[in-house]
């Protein structure tokens, strides 16, 4: 009765939208509990989680064992050699049909502290977002409403514990509502996802049993731009090369040798720029070689997505888009190649007159389906051989470089791996539809999405399906600095969790 | 007698070439005095000389003033309003048919410590180069000989410190000898080179009388690369170009924006690249109009100039040079474009995955006689125009931005100057080369250095020639980190100042 009266005062187009009672239910108990729900995650939130900073990282899976715990989930932890923790919990259900394995990372993107507008570790509560001046607010006192257009700024207060914190509070609500999952449920939280999941094959081959089931719900990425519930039916891969060319041993006077001493600088940008056309095709020998194309389903989905150019170009104050006129939806179904950084010698106040003696480009490959992350990578080295490189995997030697005019050392980052595509005509994907949409609407489709998640080791170690359900703003600077998660998307992500457990 | 003996142990190469009686006097007072020389030299060098940084410039003028007065040569200190000082003195010659105005600078390149070896402002003696091994050694003993191979690691011990210390220790040794000028000599030392000599030409004009001299010898830059004695008689002129491309307004997601939003690291990698061609030629239109042809005398000089490329190309580790076949010593005769550094996001363990939102490179232009440094630059800004770019010289604003699918923000360092070229064949060149060589036997003619000194404003404030008598070793690291100065370099330079202040 209780619960009836608080989603009646809900706007109409929400109570439209929601059919799903287990969402309802979360709804209302979040209502009740906002505080709550913020505090605990302001405390997971304060443990800084870069994946080599392996004593925290500890601290981090301790902390998400005890919130587990406390809500009688037996948790443990689950390791290989020299890996980070997966933190694993299994609840079994009598006569469940299937086996849904939720997926979250509580591990973040290296930073620069510099970089933050308030310290990544040390979450803020703010009205907005910064780019629209948002300022520091206390949270609301306990039984007062948060703001939910107000955001809270720290490393991973979107990618991804955002998705533990939701999911356990999902689990809180459903339990107060006294509804119960229909199938078994296991959680797995991994804590090096943004160290490229080095470890995770290792750790799924050595106990499959414990994570295997028929889904993999993976909890990471933005929902969509329109701040409409998305569906990912996989995700790009990735393959990351570091580029250094080089020029003379130390850097040189630029007015004595300018004219005559080679200048890596220019030799890079001479690389790079040969690498992509005005479109920003990628003129890599084979690159587009081999890949899979889009059923008619995914095709269809595709066209139905919205079309949120326009207003993302506003946002982000472009004077156009590099494969324009095809939309930013379409775009990501197609792999790219990306300069992620460039430096050499310096620029600005220290900036000095030389010719510098290195320079390096940092890039990223997102893969689609059909493509292999390591033939990839041999395409681009093959190319840059090509372009009349001497190419190298280490630091060359000094006769190196004299018997070649142009070198290059170009090294693959171990983190890569390949794309995977789910079928969107499935039973268990079309399930997963009527149960998300019955939650949250009418949801966006994508058959990929375009940031890289390691959907392949887990299908080929489990031989199990994966989906993508995020919940995070599109506007979250996430893998950037000021990284934020609106507080609506918080709330928002809680329902859909609320609705998956009980699916 | 005791001065024969002393010249008789030398190798007999440098008894032939030497024939002047001041160079020779200077040789063998130094032989008597090097820890004395090197102890000042080493208490110049520990007070940091950044241009900016004006407590510690005052302090150098202050010390340059007390080693100037301890000699008897009343100097004082010249500035205009908001310059650092000038350090000025001037010393008479009843009868002089002439004055040669000796300029060094005192101040030195902007630096990172980080890059440093060894902290900039704490010199250390090293047994050779760092690059052939070289190890921190103490100082020899009073009376015992430097090794002539050992170097000097500080900023400005070769940039240009060195030419302070060698011109006041050629006075004592000419003092200490009985010898006198023939010819009124001032001594012109400066404190703001390195940023560009921007209130040279103020000071120059308001004390045109003071300043003024048949010829200033600039006693700045490195001797050829074979170790001969150099004269430039003329230096190119530069002009510095900051270049800022824009991105999203915001880091981005290189999965889930990679292929749609502009990248502006492959956007400025673009430019740069079309900016010149294979084989180092600009391509910025119109960049080589104008340019004044050399004069017969200077064809020949430069034919007669010895070919180190080779050697050159060995000791910087090159696999071959840009402008190739043509040699080191005429391509320093025409202008250059070159990339001094590039930056955008991060590169190494700091990379992200992101599409970068701005990019920068820091660009220097230099130009020989006939071209204009302001002309020169405007035509970079048409050629960046003409590649479809917004050009802009301050922030763009969002509407600018948004209003331009390529928007560039484009800056000239206000510290640029045009070229300089005296001719070989007036009487005063023809005196000053007799003289050097005399000192320091065959030399290496130069009708052009490739660095630049402001002999521009100079010669426009004063209507003065103006001569290059550098007498740093080439590979100094000058304007990069641990510069340094060969000690031998030192005795030369103290030889080479007796003979020209007594021509």
């Amino acid at each position: 009765m209780k619960l009836k009266l608080l989603v009646a005062a809900l706007p109409a187009v929400c109570l439209l939208a929601q059919t799903n009672p287990a969402a309802q239910a979360a709804r209302a108990w979040r209502q009740q509990h906002e505080r709550q729900v913020v505090d605990e995650f302001v405390a997971l939130l304060s443990i800084p989680n870069i994946a080599s900073d392996r004593e925290n990282i500890r601290r981090n899976a301790d902390l998400i064992v005890q919130m587990m715990e406390k809500r009688g989930i037996a948790a443990r932890q689950v390791a290989a050699p020299g890996s980070n923790p997966v933190v694993f919990a299994e609840v079994r259900t009598p006569g469940a049909a299937r086996t849904l394995v939720f997926y979250a990372h509580y591990d973040g993107q290296p930073l620069d502290p510099k970089e933050w507008t308030t310290p990544p570790f040390s979450p803020v509560l703010r009205s907005r977002s910064i780019e629209q001046d948002g300022q520091v607010i206390p949270l609301p006192a306990p039984g007062k409403p948060f703001d939910p257009e107000s955001r809270l700024y720290a490393r991973s207060a979107s990618d991804d514990k955002a998705n533990v914190e939701a999911i356990l509070s999902a689990w809180d609500a459903i339990g107060a509502a006294g509804l119960k999952p229909r199938a078994n449920i296991k959680f797995v939280f991994e804590g090096e996802e943004e160290a490229g999941s080095v470890n995770l094959e290792k750790i799924l081959d050595a106990n499959k049993q414990l994570f295997s089931g028929d889904v993999w719900l993976m909890c990471d990425g933005p929902v969509y731009q329109t701040r409409q519930q998305a569906i990912a039916f996989g995700a790009r891969g990735i393959a990351t090369v570091n580029m250094t060319i080089y020029g003379a041993r130390r850097e040189l006077h630029s007015g004595h040798y300018g004219n005559w001493a080679p200048n890596p600088a220019m030799m890079l940008a001479r690389l790079l720029a040969s690498m992509k056309d005005d479109n920003g095709r990628v003129l890599i020998d084979h690159f587009y070689d081999g890949i899979e194309p889009l059923t008619d389903s995914e095709k269809r989905a595709l066209a139905e997505a919205p079309n949120i150019d326009a207003d993302l170009i506003r946002e982000l104050w472009l004077g156009g888009t590099e494969g324009a006129p095809e939309k930013l939806a379409e775009l990501i179904n197609l792999p790219s190649l990306n300069i992620r950084g460039m430096a050499s010698s310096r620029v600005g106040a220290q900036a000095s007159n030389v010719i510098p003696s290195t320079a390096t480009a940092s890039i990223d490959m997102r893969l689609v389906k059909g493509m292999d992350q390591h033939q990839t990578v041999a395409r681009l080295v093959d190319y840059i051989r090509r372009q009349g490189y001497f190419v190298v995997d280490a630091e060359p030697t000094a006769a190196e470089r004299m018997a070649h005019a142009k070198v290059a050392r170009v090294t693959e980052s171990r983190n890569g791996y390949n794309a995977v595509r789910t079928s969107m005509d499935l039973p268990i994907s079309q399930d997963i539809i009527r149960t998300v949409e019955s939650a949250r609407g009418p949801t966006v489709k994508m058959p990929t999405e375009g940031g890289s998640v390691p959907l392949e080791m887990i299908e080929r170690a489990l031989g199990t399906r994966t989906i993508g359900i995020p919940i995070a703003n599109h506007d979250n600077n996430q893998h950037s600095f000021n990284e934020n998660l609106r507080i609506q998307n918080l709330w928002d992500g809680i329902e859909l969790m609320a609705a998956l457990l009980t699916m």
